[in-house]
């Protein structure tokens, strides 16, 4: 499928300031950006696509004089997820995962995993495999914890949600990497543009390491699954913020937009009973 | 500094288990392993040297049928840290940050600056430059955390041990490590087999982002800083841990061990006045 | 039910110390205190029967030298608590109750029943009255949580047990009484000697305020509900402590034991479909 | 002085709803209620002055059908706060205090002290005695808490403001009470109108137990503190909110005055060094 994707991000800055932009559509085999822009009020020194170690890419803002800044992003992309089914699955087998799967078995900041074990494993383990699994935690999420804007904020983490059951994309997303991990399946944060959120913004969920892909799973149910642009991975929201802010910086507004370029979509919506997934490569 | 280290571990294992070892001192140019053996006992599987994102020697280990399982890791190494001044240091300019050192600015799971930056700025915010304050906040918790054995366990985190002002050497490096990340300096955990602990086990302790260096800290004061042979470094314990187990696994006991070969050693203790550090490259 | 109870505890104590006790049988016209002694190390000074808000029977030591300090408690009891049918409830009319009942809704240090609301209400909401979700999360903990000795501490809340799963008496308590609040049902801590607990000990259970009645119920399912004798109530562990220690007092032993002296005992053991409960007065 | 207090409160409610009011001023021979007036809504049941087990005037409505519930409260009070030296103080002697005023050591839901022992042992144990210890306590949440509205929550607790350093009247007070138990000094929450106060609200200070006296501190520096109306006491928030809510109920507005009627007012601002402080019996 091709998108456009756009984002306007403004902020009140004071000088010496810095903020590091996470909003740039990666470039993959499977995610080919055609085109893009990145266009920052003058003056604002600016050093692009730097790769994090995981491989999303970056772009530094050194802000010197006080001012409004205005950020517009955009690109198009052709992207091309595919959809797959997960009949049968292997074991995983940790002693054979590489190093960079194994990171994402860890705590993280927002996804304390250390601390559900027990909870996830009496409500999740008896699940006969890794798909099933992941799916299960998903739907439950999605059916106890409540989509409340406004309730949760930059500190609510897995373990606050998993009790207090309401939050916003992050939480379902970080909630759904800490279940995951505590029944020691490796799961990552994911955030992308995504066509048909409503109301557009940018979109976080969470990817699973199922027999040796990285699976999609959003407990949010806003959008298909195969309509995301992907921006960047990472353990949870402190790895792949969409902006890290350094000094004295208001945010004033956003506007983001994921548009479908091509005629044709077909939703994919995840589907408990088929056993397929979408894979971002 | 040519050190011999000695690491023996034992656990109780039940089939099907796996454990990531995280115990191989680093091999870099300014840390040359001269020779190493790790022995585990037959019939384990055993995958050597597997390098983790933040260049750690990890081996995985999968056993497969129940036993007591005994693990012997020795070296010899020559240590070549550099004890180096900080008295005029440039200030760090965050948009000129390399991406594998802006990570280390980020909240993580045992070290949550972001819950913590009125409280570092009120109390270190004032001082001159980076080297005063995080040569500050590390005098801060020698003074006011006690260190106890038992005291704190593998969930404790920075935001934990702020207050309750209790711990072991791995509380202390991740309080150090989270009151840097809320200063805006980037810090990381540090694990590595220290000469004249006492009693001898692994330690743990943490380094700074200063002047484009990464400078050794230990709040503990258990050890010259200079008597260290450094295994692994990470975001926090959840990235460095000694050994991550999968599956019915009971520990043991362990012996660790540290000496020095070389004939002379002179002990560089943390002195707040004279401004210089120690580097482990 | 007659039953003879006894408490021995020791303490190693510094001078200028004191300890309040809350370890003497209630004494109330349906648990009659046939004869009781307390004896304290000689020296002590000791106040008796201070009455608590709450009508607990505390005692103040007050300890002028470093000692041992020995404290011996025993009395003969009968006890008539009473089992009563639940099959038909009048709604609770928070309007109408009285104001010793109302503080029993509020949150409390153990029991932040304010971060539960959605999570009990998911999950027991739907119950048709206050006896069928009290029975039913009674029953949830019971299944889900882990009985581990030395798994908690002082420190431990039913906000980390709901996700932890694992505790002791105290513990499961304390998670029961939260979960009831936020379903406002009020509810407290009970504690008292425990006929055929095993190892013997202090217990704690709770109340949920039924019908205009304090009904007990216990999710360890370790004794009959009938066989305690009561010592205390509270909103939790804070207000109901055996002994609350001010001073550098260590603790050395206890033992406790709780004797049937009546010939027979019929056990009640809590049957989720029979809707009857004990209460004590 | 005399005062004239103003309530207007207003919800939007679902029928079958019910709310514990506790806004009106209490009636003791220090503070005496001149003339009150209580009016709601028509049509909703009211039960006035039950007394809590803290002393306090609560009102139970219990309201029938949906409605805009609109409450008005207005009293005129006279009140005799005694300001009061405190040069030389007697040690407080736990085994002699009265069992209402221990309650006062405990930990409560918004009042962790048990957790904050060492930190508070750390900063003020040195301090000579009782009182030098509040007013050094009281003055360092007035350095180094930032008032800010909207920073916290009604699950904010002592616990997260210690670290987190911002926060609102409700959470200076209950970090001064954790800050006392935590030093053995009993203290407790204390609601009331307050003269001056901008803008204009209810307020909430505390009092610690000082030579036998319950003395105030406000660590929010806000008001004099000899300029308040008293309308409860309680160990935190959870004893003593202005409205505990039961059903479907919506705040809608509230406006809140606190007049004064004499002539003269003679503002009493704490002072550091004059070690007086004032008691509202």
């Amino acid at each position: 499928m091709k998108f456009e994707v756009k984002a306007n991000l403004q902020y009140q800055v004071k000088n010496n300031s810095s903020i590091i932009l996470n909003i740039s559509a990666l470039n993959t085999p499977h995610q080919k950006v055609i085109s893009e822009t990145l266009e920052v009020t003058k003056g604002v020194h600016q050093k692009e696509f730097l790769s994090s170690p995981e491989g999303n890419r970056l772009t530094s803002l050194e802000i010197l004089n006080d001012q409004n800044l205005n950020i517009n992003y955009s690109a198009q992309v052709n992207q091309y997820c595919e959809i797959k089914g997960y009949d049968r699955i292997k074991d995983l087998n940790i002693a054979k995962l590489p190093a960079n799967v194994l990171t994402y078995l860890n705590p993280s900041r927002y996804c304390q995993s250390d601390k559900l074990y027990r909870l996830a494993n009496n409500m999740f383990g008896y699940k006969k495999d890794d798909f099933d699994k992941v799916s299960a935690l998903t739907h439950w999420i999605y059916l106890n914890v409540a989509y409340l804007s406004g309730s949760t904020d930059a500190e609510t983490s897995a373990y606050d949600t998993v009790t207090e059951q309401a939050g916003v994309c992050r939480d379902f997303a970080h909630l759904g990497i800490a279940l995951c991990r505590a029944l020691t399946i490796p799961a990552r944060y994911f955030t992308g543009y995504a066509y048909q959120l409503s109301p557009p913004d940018f979109h976080a969920c969470f990817e699973a390491y199922i027999d040796g892909d990285w699976v999609l799973f959003d407990a949010t149910r806003l959008i298909p699954l195969n309509g995301m642009v992907k921006i960047a991975t990472g353990r949870d929201a402190a790895d792949a913020a969409v902006a890290s802010l350094f000094g004295d910086i208001n945010f004033i507004s956003s506007k983001i937009s994921c548009e479908l370029i091509d005629q044709k979509f077909e939703p994919f919506n995840q589907d408990d009973q088929s056993r397929r997934g979408v894979i971002y490569l």
